[in-house]
């Protein structure tokens, strides 16, 4: 049998990894700053990165954590503000790892669906008119994950004043933001309204997952509360992970890696797409996404995705669509296109055709 | 005034660090390990670094998870297997951080005393007939963080018969176990019932605490739960830093480098208990530590350590004995003998037996 087709999580390639860089970034903060980077340090993460970072949100960087990963600081900020039973908004489809952590920190979880890309304002006001106020509203306004989308401005406006006038909080995952690949950059939800919004990002698409250094950035008093518990569970994420970060940005090379990035997914996303057209155009819709590493397919006619078996014996690896949505989703498919080749993503996609 | 003498938390000092092989080990693994480590893995850790860990407790790597540092994996253990309102029986003093997560974690806190470096098996197993089993009892065996304690080989053989008898988990940390500095090694509570007792330990007393690696070694479906619960609140701590630690070890270095560290410590060790013997004792009763990073003073005749600002204005920092404590802790005083210089030690045990 061929080798597994793998759409599998949203992970980058390898050659995407920017090693030698890294072993001399690490050679450098280990050497010069090993005193400090390998001790103890505070759980609001090394400060020159967390520098870094309030500069590109023009704030200070006591409104920014750094840690182990932005998912776990999402995971953080649910044990340390939501309720059992608190109301949670999402959008549907949704990155289902964020999904379990709301399941699992007990949440009532509101799902608004995305339709041409976008939540429908009224839809939503509809419920927080009944006085079911969120205690979040977590959204990927860039290249969502799973589906592609882009929020449009006018929806990005409208969260932020239903935000204002409900009075809460909106979380904006900016995972996938820099990896844009046509299209004029849209302001982030935080850029709006830096206090009804905290942005969540991380490294993990632009120089490794692996390093997993991930931040968020928002009000002040919510940061702190973020790094308190932290450090009450893990005392701090390593400041070598971060440091070498530090060095990499310091040292000029971020903007040129990006770059970089761009040019190795931008001929796989335009692969997708023309797969996409040649193949599934009778059986499903989709989002044309701007950037990132996902489209998703919604299917029509009521059909879906056979299960992971019958995929294997066709040599195709796909995650079930329900996993992205709190209810339904039998029907959608997220292809993840940065890590297969372009020979993968054309047979994989004509196969999901055939057996669809 | 003269520089604050500082007796702070359990910190290495700098000079401990292996700098220069951590670089060649960083380099090491990210160029010829790079496609592994900077990727996404799976929340068990690093395969290698798994299986040396197993190696150590004679047994295999799906018993062994490796994580951000081994608090966090407690952590985890706590919210997978702890109800509010739980028992737990910890030793008092005990470890600050871990009694804080017991608290969070809503335990019902049993403590048993510590007299003369063990607690009494009697006055555990009077709880224990009357219907009060533990979800988990917290002990660090070896060279007790705060007190310096050693348990001896008859409270361990017991702590492991009533762990039988009443079918309790021992959670056990090793975290300063091979830095002995006298004295014959005792078993492990682990070597004598691998199925009643969870493992912990980590390599921040060893190598860096910066580097934030910690593992947990016990039963298999502990393990699976905890990877689980990990995988869903982080993904993966990263693999970077855990194959860094397994490449110094492949490397050899590891025997060597604690043998450093024992003589670095050694001295300060000396150092400290002649000071306490000089100006103390008249004022308090300590243990004699036989390795690790501490010894703890009860003072004598209702004494209490003055508060942070007097000690502050005496050039002294110290930490609140009531944190080592779920109740009381007044008298007594933790003093970390590894970081702080043998001026520090002479001075800073000279000034605090003047104001007391």
């Amino acid at each position: 049998m061929a080798e597994l087709i793998a759409f599998p999580r949203g992970v980058p390639p390898p050659e995407s990894f920017p090693k030698e860089e890294l072993v001399t970034s690490a050679r450098n903060v280990i050497l010069n700053e090993g005193d400090q980077i390998l001790q103890y340090g505070g759980s609001m993460g090394y400060l020159p990165l967390r520098e870094w970072i309030a500069d590109n949100f023009d704030t200070q960087p006591d409104r920014v954590i750094v840690g182990q990963g932005s998912l776990q600081l999402l995971d953080t900020l649910i044990k340390t503000s939501l309720l059992p039973g608190g109301h949670v908004f999402i959008e549907q489809p949704i990155y289902d790892r964020v999904l379990t952590l709301f399941k699992r920190g007990g949440a009532e979880i509101h799902g608004f669906m995305l339709r041409e890309g976008s939540v429908d304002l009224g839809e939503i006001e509809l419920v927080l008119k009944k006085g079911v106020i969120p205690a979040m509203f977590y959204v990927i306004p860039d290249f969502q994950n799973p589906s592609g989308a882009e929020m449009p401005l006018e929806t990005r406006k409208g969260l932020i004043e239903l935000a204002n006038r409900y009075d809460f909080l909106l979380i904006e995952d900016g995972a996938y933001r820099h990896l844009r690949y046509v299209g004029e950059e849209l302001p982030r939800l935080y850029d709006l309204d830096p206090e009804h919004v905290l942005h969540m990002s991380s490294f993990s698409k632009l120089i490794s997952p692996g390093i997993r250094v991930g931040y968020m950035v928002g009000r002040k008093d919510l940061i702190e509360t973020l790094a308190s518990y932290a450090e009450n569970t893990y005392i701090n994420a390593s400041y070598i992970n971060q440091a070498i970060i530090s060095d990499f940005i310091e040292r000029g090379l971020m903007d040129d890696h990006i770059d970089f990035l761009k040019n190795l997914y931008l001929p796989k996303w335009k692969k997708i797409l023309e797969a996409l057209d040649l193949y599934m155009s009778g059986l499903g819709e989709w989002i044309e996404p701007k950037g990132g590493f996902f489209t998703g397919v919604f299917l029509k006619n009521e059909k879906s995705l056979p299960d992971a078996r019958t995929l294997q014996d066709h040599g195709l690896m796909l995650m079930d669509g329900c996993g992205f949505f709190n209810e339904g989703g039998d029907n959608f498919i997220r292809l993840p296109f940065a890590a297969p080749s372009f020979g993968q993503i054309e047979t994989g996609v004509r196969t999901l055709a055939e057996i669809l």
